[in-house]
Order: structure tokens, then sequence, then C-alpha cells
């Protein structure tokens, strides 16, 4: 653990402080339960009100916050990205010694950086390639040619197939699958053909990809995961698709093959997306949000029902089954009424 | 496998019997398939028709199912209990031999109770504690400073990042991966900055985690999983949630981040919950439900929408999408039809 | 990487010629994208567009096709099912060196056929069986008693329980679960009491299994996947379940306990399926559909809803919530247009 002055921090960062510059801090917290020994950050002026009675070190917020800040005060334009910055330096990282553990099983046409920890009880395959000061953890596996750029780091017990490309500072978390063949079959008769799966898996640098997630290889070209991307655990990207750089997709998400994904789209958890479409840039989906045809123009969508009490929602259902029978009495009223108004 | 006479599980649960006390069990079975040297149950004494032609040595059932039962019978007033743990006697889960596997690779700080099975291809971390009788399976994964309590088991590969709390009679089922960081970022620009997540994650006694599923640890303060919880399968649960003691979680859910759980929910297959809510104690939500909001009356909530022919739920869907305008175009003929009422 | 000419696949899969016999091809690609050393395919007529500027060696499509293809011409009923096949001869999967890896840790009791391969950082239980030619990928735990037929591969870090039954030619994607302990409690106060899940898992030859999958084993009872199965990734299938041949699930989906599925099913993306269900013979579930009873007439199925922009969709939902009151009114103007017409 790091400690920090607030007057290093203030320098470091180029932020305005309120406050004593020798105060120290040593690790990070939430305004309501920070340590005198820790920071703490508000993004949002409008939620001032939490800043009352905190016992945190210092806090990092906007400058029409400050007023009402009882405690020492690190000014920024974005509290919370510089607070991301401080957290990271207050906890770095713990450095993984350089060097391949002995229980590995290193194929000996493997090309390892020195500088890279290659942890127990992995695999690396032939002709595979560890950048400078990658990490990697306990348990994982990195398939032939395979090539992880500089500073990447699966965690532990990441398996990532032959012939995927991963960028530099890209993190993995364990359990995450990258470029297993994707669910390609041609009809024969009743049964299904195995397709061979033989494009290749690309993930940009600066991507983050969560535990259990699986991300197919492509079928003939390859699945691009664009620069910056981060995609939480449980998600599902099948084969061929693009996604866009700096989009983010929430846990238990779904999209079908060869679907492009554009940048700086957020996808809410358990969306789901069928295969073969296109979503621009800038697209935003809520929570359970189901897309089965193309979105061309930014904004936000969504098709989540949220909960009624159960007894409330089985009539809604019965109703809605009949809805169509609804509308065409409805209509068949309105005829009425109109022969009646035009009667008058 | 054990053999034990109706006799010996009458005095061992305090059940009644009607029968042979030397008939001997060595295996369960459903009232259909259970063979002449298998105990059944009958739960709901409504169903005491599938007693008809069971073949079963005896089956444990509620006194007023014994009349119909055309075999011995152990009266318990919870027969499903009882089954449970008459089938936990004959079918003890296999004991694994004490000590650490010769390829299993263990830091030397690390401490492990010398009645613990460690298993092949596994990773101990740095200062881990494992409890008395624990199974670490093989390839699992135990992180640094992480501690098990007794008799807890890794059935097999589970991951355990690092400075985890694990209670005592865990159940882990393989793949899970449990205390790894969760989805938190600070935009910065059109990018996503990692937020490191530094709290921790406790799993109280006696819960149950199903193969697959993801439980992140807290951002600053810890996730929490209740005494009892019981979790299925791909199932993923975000940074600094809390479940209440007794909560059964069906699979597929996912429960995004700071998402607060009350004692004996049941969530269904599929439910999607939002970030930042309360739920209390004691609500079922059924298969598909999406919670957006705090719920705080206990009970039953929905709003999934069982399935329809296809050609049916298009015309459904069609009109649902267009009920705006059908409820303007009813409250315009209510109020013309109350304009007549008034008139008349 | 093969090399093939036209002639020889004409006489290999019994197919039309139209061009040169001594071209070679010595891979597959896209009609967009394929090389002029590479075969691509044409599935639908209709489509024959895509062939126009088409730089493949030669494409594989149906007769009334050939008069649009610029390039030579291989004539097939089924071209994505000869793509198929021909893509796997020219792309075959790597072979895997027969014999036990050095770390692998194989219990002395186990059966493993002298062609097999067993890959490094593996562990084989007691009594296991590895049928001829079988993969066992890196970093995959095989149970005690479990039996794999001949020509499967587990393609790594595959996890099987004990006593599971695997059919020949199956092919299991990394992260897969197969025959862990299902979800199954019961009530004992407010307290869940597991009850140990006894039955078997057997799967049918021909299955492929996506990555991190999970299957569960049998309560009492086994759980059988048929023959010719194909599941793709972050699927969930409880105990119990019977899925008919030839069925094919795509990712994402959930099949509570006990629940039935036919042959030739196809169920989309996110699908979810209740317990204690039984689903007929070719039924298709598009994507997000939720089952809650029977199916018993072969037929699609929905209940999905997509996407529209949020502040619609806002609406739309109000007023969904509220179609009970509207049902309502618009049987009470029903009523008294009635009363009217029979007035009149």
């Amino acid at each position: 653990m790091a400690v920090l002055t607030l007057g290093e921090l203030a320098v470091r960062f180029g932020l305005t402080l309120r406050g004593d510059p020798e105060r120290a801090v040593e690790t990070v917290g939430t305004l309501e339960a920070a340590s005198p020994r820790a920071i703490a950050f508000l993004a949002n002026p409008r939620l001032a009100a939490a800043l009352h009675g905190t016992r945190a070190a210092a806090v990092i917020l906007r400058e029409e916050s400050l007023a009402a800040c009882p405690v020492d005060a690190l000014i920024a334009a974005n509290p919370h990205a510089t607070f991301a910055r401080i957290a990271a330096m207050l906890h770095p990282v713990p450095t993984a010694p350089a060097g391949v553990h002995a229980s590995a099983v290193v194929d000996p046409t493997a090309v390892i950086d020195p500088s890279a920890h290659v942890g127990p009880q992995t695999v690396i395959g032939a002709r595979a390639r560890i950048g400078a000061r990658c990490v990697v953890g306990a348990g994982s596996i990195v398939g032939a040619e395979t090539t992880i750029g500089d500073d990447t780091r699966l965690v532990a017990r990441v398996t990532i197939l032959e012939r995927v490309v991963i960028g530099a500072r890209v993190l993995v978390h364990p359990g995450a699958v990258l470029g297993a063949e994707g669910f390609g079959f041609a009809r024969d008769g009743e049964a299904w053909l195995h397709v061979p799966q033989i494009g290749g898996l690309r993930i940009g640098d600066d991507v983050e990809i969560g535990a259990n997630t699986t991300i197919d290889r492509g079928a003939l070209d390859d699945t691009v995961i664009g620069a910056g991307v981060k995609i939480d655990n449980l998600v599902q990207i099948g084969h061929n698709c693009t996604i866009g750089p700096h989009t983010a997709i929430a846990g238990c998400v779904g999209i079908a093959g060869s679907s492009h994904i554009g940048a700086r789209c957020q996808l809410g958890g358990g969306v789901g997306i069928a295969g073969h479409l296109k979503i621009c840039d800038d697209v935003a989906l809520t929570g359970f949000a189901l897309v089965v045809s193309d979105i061309d123009a930014s904004g936000v969508y969504s098709s989540g029902i949220p909960v009624e009490k159960a007894a409330d929602w089985r009539k809604v259902v019965g109703r809605l089954k009949r809805i169509d029978s609804l509308s065409r009495r409805v209509a068949k009223l309105d005829r009425q009424s109109n022969d009646g108004e035009q009667a008058e």
C-alpha cells in the first residue's frame, strides 16, 4: 500500500487543493465509510449533502461542491476519473515476479518476454508470443500462435485458443474463454454438420473482459473487439461480431453471430442482440432490451418491462394476449362513433 | 454406499415406522423408478395417487398419505427434508484423502489444516487459510490471504481471488469465480477508466454456489452473501451486492452492482435486477422478471410473458406498440359516451 | 493446410464441376473476401447477386445459381453442407499426439486408449475410460468412472464430473461443466437443505457443447442429451432434463430442471424454459421466448418484444400496466353501443 500526501496528489494530477498539503492518505473509500486515512470523491454536485459528516482525509470534488465539504478537498473537473487514477496509485496491482513458474508447461517455440510473469499450472502453446510485463495468471491457457501485447493481464484461469491476437493493457478476468469455435452448422437432413471455424479473434488495446465471458473466433473472417471496449461477466459474443471502440457491455448480454455494434455504445444487463445486425455508434440499450433489427439512429432504446405484483401481472398478460381483439373492438366503436357524428 | 434398515432410520430421525424395521435400504429413488432396495418420498398428500404401484422398499410421507401407501412407510412432518437427510446418509460425499497432492502449488505461507484435501493441479496463494476437512478440488485456485472455513468443498476448478472470506460448510461447484474485480469504470472523455476494486467478498456458512457462477468483490466496501444462500449455475452477482440469509437464486440470474436482496427471497430463472436497489425480505420473483426499482413489500412479482404461436405474437406486439394511440382513442370514445350520457 | 483440386472435390463429394478440374484450393472464404485460392459457397439461389465480383477459385452452389456465377462452380444439392465437409478437409483439426502429457495427473485405474491424447495440466479420475483418438485438452478434468467415447474432443479446460457417460465424436468447448450437482433443495424451516444429486448424465454421439455451458447431472434419474444435439455457449441445462436428438440450442438459454425438449427443436438465444415441462418435437422458439407450460404442437413460438426508443417504450409500458382498466372501459363502451343498437 502506498502513502501519498494531498500536496503530492495536487501536483501530480494538476488539482487545486483546499487544505493541508502534508495530510497523508493511504487508501480510498466512500464518503460514508472512509477513514481519516482515506480519500473519497463526489462526482455529482447535486448530491453534495452526502459530504455532511464524512470523516475522509479529503474529498475529490468539483468546485461547486467545495462550500459543502467539511474536510480537505481536491478540486477536479472529473472527480470520478481523478479518483480512479488516485485509487490505482494507492492500490497498485501487486507486481508478479518476472519469469515462468516451474509448473508451467511452455512450448519451446513460444516467445515470452523476460519481464512477463507466467504463473503456476499454465500452458503456453507453440509459437505463442507473450509481451513485456504481461501476467499470465495461474491456470491460464494460451493457444498456439496467439499473441498477447505488452502489459496485458490474464488474472487467472483464462483460456485463449489458437491464433488469437490480444492488444496491450488488456485485462481478462478468470474463466473467460477467448477464441473458441462459434456456433456454426450446416443442416444435413435432420442432423447438423459442424462448420469449421477458421477465422480469428482480434482484441484491441485497453479492453477489459469479465469473468466467465465467452468471445468466439470468426467462422471465416475475424471477430473484432475494438480498443477500450469494456465487457462484464457472463457475456456471450458470437462469431464474426465486431464491437466498436469504447463500447461498454454489462453482464449477461448475448450477441449472436455477425452483428456489428458501433463505438461508444452502452448495453445494459441481459440485453440480447440477434445475428447479422448493425447497431450504429452511441446507442444505449437498457437492461433486458431485445434487438432484432438494425438500429441506425443513436439514442436510448428499451423493451424491458418492470415487475408488477404477480396477480396484477397475470391480468395484464391475459389482457395483452387479447389486445388484437380489443383493438378491433375499439376500431369498430370508433367507426360507429364517427358514423354517429356524421349522422348528427 | 451405506446400507441402513428402516428401524435405524426411524430411530435416527425420530420417525414413526409402519412396516418391517429389518428391511434394508441402500439408495434413494423416485416413487416411479425406485427399486425394492430404495427409499422414496411423497411430500404432498394431494399427490398420494403416485404411491400406487411403487416398488420402493419404503416411502417417507406425511401421516395423511399413509393409508394410500402400498409399501412400508416412515412418517415425517417434512418428508422432503427427511428424504434429503437420508439420501445424504446413504450417498455420503466420497471422502477425499487428507493432504496436499504432489502437483499442487502451495505458497509456503499458506496455512492448510492437516485434515484438508488439496487436490491435483491446484494453486494456493500466500497466507491463504484452508479449514479443517475442506476439499480444494482438482484445478482450483485460492488467492492470497483468502480464508476458507471448515468443511467447505470446492468441487473442482473453482477460482477464488485474493482476500475472500468463505464460511463453513460452503459448497462451490466447478467453474465458479469468486471475488473477481467488478465492472467499475469512470468516464474519461470517450474512454472508460478502470476503477480498482479494492473491496472484499464475504460468503456466509452453508452457502451453495453453482457451476460457472460469478460473484464480484466490492469496489470499496464488501460484497456479502448471507448464510444459507443457495445460488444456481451461471448467475452473476455484481460488486457490493448483499444477499440476505436463505435466499435462493435460480440459474441465469443477473444482479447488477450495489443491490441489496433481503432474506428468504426466491429469484426464478433468468431474473434481472438493476443496480443500487433494495429488495425486502420474502420477495419471490418469477422467471424472467425484471426489477428496476425498490421492492418494499414481500410477495410475488412478475414481468415475464409466456410464449404464443409466433404469428399471433407478432400481431400482439404490433398492437402493443400502438397501445398509446389505442388508449387515447378509448379515452375519446369515453368522453363522447359520457357527453352522450350527460346529454340524455 | 491441405491442397485439393476442384476435380478431386467433385469426385470425392459426387458434385458436377463447371470449370477447371486442375484448379487448386487450399482454404475456404466468403464470396466477398475469398482469395483466388479459396472456395466459397452460395446456399440460397435468391441471393445469387452476391456472386457478382467474387474472386473465389470456385463456388459451391445449387444448379439454379450457376448462370450467375462468374468463376468455376461445383454444383451441390446442399451447398452449405458440402461446404462444411470441404472446409473440414481443407482445415482438419490439428492432430494431437497420442499419449499422456508428463504434467497430467492420471489415476492408475483409469483406462486410456493408447491413441488418445491427454494434454498438459489435466486430471483423470479413478476408473475413467477415455476412448480411441480422444483429445483431453489442456487443463481438462475427467471425473471418476466417467466414460468418453471414441473421437471425442474436450478442447481445453473442460470439467466433467464423476460417472458421466459421453458418446463418440462429441466436441466440448472450454469452460463447459458437465455433470455437476443440480439445484436441489428441501425446505427445512427457513433454511434450504441440500438434496444429494445421485443421478447421472448421458450425452449422445455427435453432440457439441459450447464454452462455459453447464449441464447438471440428475437428482435421482439421469439427465440425457440426445445424439446430434448442438449447444452454444453459456447455456444452462438443469438436472433431469432430456433433450431430443438434433435439437439446437443457442447461447444464453436456460432450461430449468426436469423439462423435456423434443427432437429437432431450435431454441433461440436467451430462451428460458421453466421446470417440469414437455416440449414436443420440431418446436422453434425465437430469441428471449419464455416457456412456462407444455408445448404439444410443433411450430414457431415467441414472446420477445423488440426495442423501441426508450421514451416511446416508457409510454407503452405505462399503458400496458393499465390495460386491464382499458379493457374494462372498452367492454363498457361495447355494452353501451350494443344497448344503443338494440334500442334503435
